[in-house]
């Protein structure tokens, strides 16, 4: 099985080019550091996702989380010691606030270490990735008192985060969640069934801290009466260190497609007296608090479909060089199936959607940077705008792509793909997930259609679309015009899609129906513009005295742009004339005629 | 676990209007039989397969076939009960040749008997699916002899059979088959490796019939020396009845992603003085025998890309219609999901895509019938060259879609579906050999290509294309005109496509880096002439006095193709952009360069 190995020329080249504008440093937040050291840590990052992570990442797959009674979940062997790995290592608070022992890197360069987490071990990443969001959502709503309280631990590694917010009859319709939270002095007790808990219980920490959703008695109905409260696993003694066991039981874990060396808990609060629950910020404002948790997670599954995407390539092409059948045409011996020309489409197609969904993943990550960081009010106001409106493209754009890439991966394997042992079946079963947690790819296109388009009439995408036209006149202005024109014609039909958006304000089902078409169409077009901002600074590399990147690299983001717009760019042409004259034909299917 | 239901509706309809021009009967072959006959073998399928072949179909997913040591292998409970009932019934014999125990039915009509075992039990159904794959072979070139010997017991389902090509360093590339076979009076000796053998080894059935590639000493090299044999599992006593046990043994079989109910072996010939084969046809020519194993075959595969897809789509549309979550967007109370509209896109795109599947496969069924029973050698030959054109568009082009559509019925699901016991999850599985066995989707491509459309310099696919293009001028003229419009805009397109290839003549690499582009914007087009053509049917009926199907039905048929073509169809459009302007993108990528 083969170990992953981070592909730190193109995240160096991404963050440097797409992100910096050229110089590395000028990524937002990089002042305070040295490329000596961004360098150090994407190596030393890329050792321990190697050595600790994706060792185990096949064996866990095997193994599987085990609910072995008693409520207690014991994880696949490895999984402890490659958690304890990145805990030691500092790595999960790398981009939490100092304050608390964080180390307040940047997101941008953060994201860089979790694509490789999740590239490496996607079930076991999904432990830290949820601790970063408990950590997030503390941060910015937790009392003083609640963070000093949970975040060091957090942050160390020591306890593990979780999400809490599905119920049986409550997925994506958070407004019908029914678990009960009634206070008891300064605290509450919480009482009800979660399901589809991620990590809810497991061996690799001390501690579990459950963010959970519930109702008091006399909140209003729907989703303005939903609060958000703290729940560890052990409530804290006086001295703040686990101590009696809160009522908080897994009772079983599902058995699953994929991810299968993570546990998915089903969990019974208050089988007793009730869970005891600390309130965060005030009642009945729980579904905007977690939502800065969720927002952050919806972030990162996106990044999970890049990583597994790039383990799935890796796997695949280590195969296609190695396995020997058949004389591609024109070739004269028997060669590696990496020869035959249909292979290399499909690495092609791999590869070139990777580094697209790369690009999209860092700039999104840049913008959460510097509506920070940014100098003024109205950059930091602009870089939160075009912060919102990528990250439903990065969640679902990205997932979708991960389940047909891994699927690549399988093809480019032949037969033995379909066997288990080989490897590329795992990939395809555990990103089969991403386009379905944390918000469906149509709620993330419901978030684009509604909250990000409608809205604003248009105003973020228009700006979006605005930006990529001034470079077709300028930056890019001297690419291949073959590929200019195809781009240039994807942005007007993009434009008429938008308008076609617009012009269903008033008719949301309509909207809605072609939300999907739409989203992967903005991910498409945003996709074809990084790849050829790449192919341009690639080109000027290799152009320049003394390139930071090898030949064969800078050569290889130019004929991956070129493919890019052939191969990619034109399902973008494809998706807006769906958007333009497709709603009607969804909503005049009535249900009883399906 | 919703139990399969035959969607007779749709396979009557299409029979009567796609193939038989409005009248069931006029299907090819259907002369000697009657409407009651033709529905009630129907029906009766539909019964069989729902009862003893649906029933069992998670249950062996759960189960798997497994290797329990001596070279024995045991099928999942209720498996054997299963392959009776279709063995009992005169099923797997229903197109076979009457003379040796053969119902001698229209193919048109036995693959919609085909699509229903596929859509109940896949991993089950494959074992039949073999064996009439060894029944067309010995049929078409197995001595008098040898038919009598091996047919009736094969037809009968006492027996089964087994195709036996692939060798551990031999996948697609036939020409390095190893295995040996020694002629020893007028028998052979066969000694060698053959993996990824279906149903190698299984316990229900008195005797198992292995096809297998093998070289004499003396043969040629490549694929000019390979020869075929005949290796029953049991060789024959002087009664024709299993006796004594031939040399050659299961010794193990694979873990796979799907299909884990059907046993995919890995069998040792000649452990001892090598297994006792019989030769078929001549020396050095089992190739082309074996190819009319695989054609059927591949065709078949398509079908069960269309079956799966239909059960896949059954269990989502079941789940939509009883999962209360939401209020969508213009609904005023909690609804079945069913009424969100991307959750309807979802299942449009299932349903639609499923019925230009089956029109598709159906046609393509006529063809090879009307191939045989044609009135004169010009129909029989026209048919014989657009059923060659059609088998790899059936096999690949249905078998990715059923790849998407199996993905999509998990997404239905949500979370849900990610959870093995929803049965979603089997279906995405299982679905994801098809486009790998029998011939990848690559080589179907090369097929299409080269042999189909280089060689007669586009004539076969310009005759398919004009169909099209008179249907527009002539039967369909009176349609939608934005519809024909889309239509006749993408087989312009397509007209360009074939160009492109036509003048990849001399440069072969080039047409194969576009040939699964190419393969698929054909795909896509038929289903839209298909989908037109259904619309028209349906309108037709409805305006007439007595309509053979119910309103809602012939309206869905014309709602369905409406949503094709502006859901669907563009990506025909976006393929053949890349069928035109992609080939030299894929080559211009080094090996090194991935």
């Amino acid at each position: 099985m083969p170990l992953y190995e981070a592909p730190l020329d193109d995240m160096r080249f991404t963050l440097q080019h797409l992100v910096g504008g050229g110089d590395l440093m000028a990524c937002p937040g990089f002042d305070a550091l040295d490329e000596t050291l961004v360098d150090s840590i994407l190596s030393e990052s890329a050792k321990v996702c190697q050595e600790s992570l994706s060792s185990v990442n096949y064996s866990g797959h095997q193994e599987h989380s085990k609910h072995i009674g008693d409520g207690q979940v014991r994880t696949p062997k490895g999984f402890k010691e490659a958690h304890d790995a990145l805990a030691e290592g500092g790595w999960i608070g790398l981009p939490a606030d100092p304050e608390h022992g964080g180390q307040g890197l940047p997101r941008t360069l953060s994201t860089a270490v979790s694509e490789m987490w999740q590239a490496a071990n996607m079930s076991l990443a999904l432990c830290p990735l949820l601790s970063q969001g408990v950590i997030d959502a503390l941060e910015a709503v937790g009392s003083e008192e609640q963070k000093a309280t949970y975040l060091p631990a957090l942050i160390e590694g020591r306890w593990t985060g979780t999400m809490n917010l599905t119920e049986p009859q409550a997925g994506t319709d958070l407004a019908s969640l029914r678990a009960q939270a009634v206070r008891e002095g300064d605290r509450y007790r919480i009482k009800g069934q979660k399901i589809f808990i991620t990590y809810g219980e497991h061996d690799m920490s001390d501690n579990i801290i459950h963010l959970v959703l519930a109702r008091t008695p006399d909140a209003p109905e729907g989703i303005k009466g939903i609060s958000l409260f703290i729940v560890p696993k052990f409530i804290l003694d006086a001295d703040g260190q686990p101590g009696e066991r809160n009522d908080v039981t897994c009772i079983s874990i599902e058995d699953k497609l994929g991810i299968v060396g993570s546990p998915t808990c089903v969990l019974q609060y208050g089988e007793k007296d009730g869970a005891v629950g600390y309130l965060i910020g005030e009642e009945n404002k729980g579904l905007s608090y977690m939502f800065i948790m969720m927002n952050r997670a919806r972030f990162e599954v996106g990044v999970q479909g890049l990583g597994i995407s790039q383990m799935a390539y890796q796997h695949a092409l280590a195969y296609a060089r190695e396995r020997m059948q058949g004389q591609p045409l024109g070739r004269s011996a028997t060669t590696p199936i990496i020869g035959h020309p249909d292979v290399k489409r499909l690495l092609a197609e791999m590869k070139s959607q990777i580094e697209a969904m790369r690009a999209l993943a860092y700039v999104a990550a840049a913008e959460l940077d510097l509506s920070r960081l940014g100098a003024d009010e109205a950059t930091r106001a602009a870089a939160q705008t075009r912060l919102e409106l990528l990250v439903p493209i990065v969640k679902a754009w990205s997932t979708e792509l991960s389940v047909e890439i891994t699927s690549h991966g399988v093809q480019v394997h032949g037969g033995t793909g379909f066997i288990e042992e080989t490897g590329a079946a795992q990939y395809y079963r555990d990103a089969r997930i991403l386009p379905i947690y944390e918000g469906t790819t149509a709620i993330q296109a419901n978030d684009i259609v509604f909250r990000k388009t409608l809205r604003d009439q248009g105003a973020a995408v228009r700006d979006l679309l605005g930006d990529m036209s001034n470079d077709i006149a300028g930056a890019l202005s001297d690419q291949d015009a073959g590929q200019l024109a195809a781009f240039s014609a994807s942005l007007a039909e993009s434009q008429r899609a938008l308008d076609a958006v617009l012009s269903y304000a008033n008719e949301p089902a309509r909207a809605a129906a072609v939300g999907v078409p739409y989203l992967k169409m903005l991910g498409y077009v945003c996709g074809a513009w990084f790849m050829l901002r790449a192919a341009k600074a690639a080109q000027a590399e290799l152009a320049s005295a003394n390139p930071g990147h090898s030949v064969e690299f800078l050569t290889s983001k130019i004929k991956s742009a070129a493919f890019y717009m052939s191969h990619i760019l034109p399902r973008a042409r494809a998706l807006a004339t769906t958007v333009c004259t497709g709603a009607g034909d969804v909503l005049a299917i009535e249900d009883d005629w399906l």
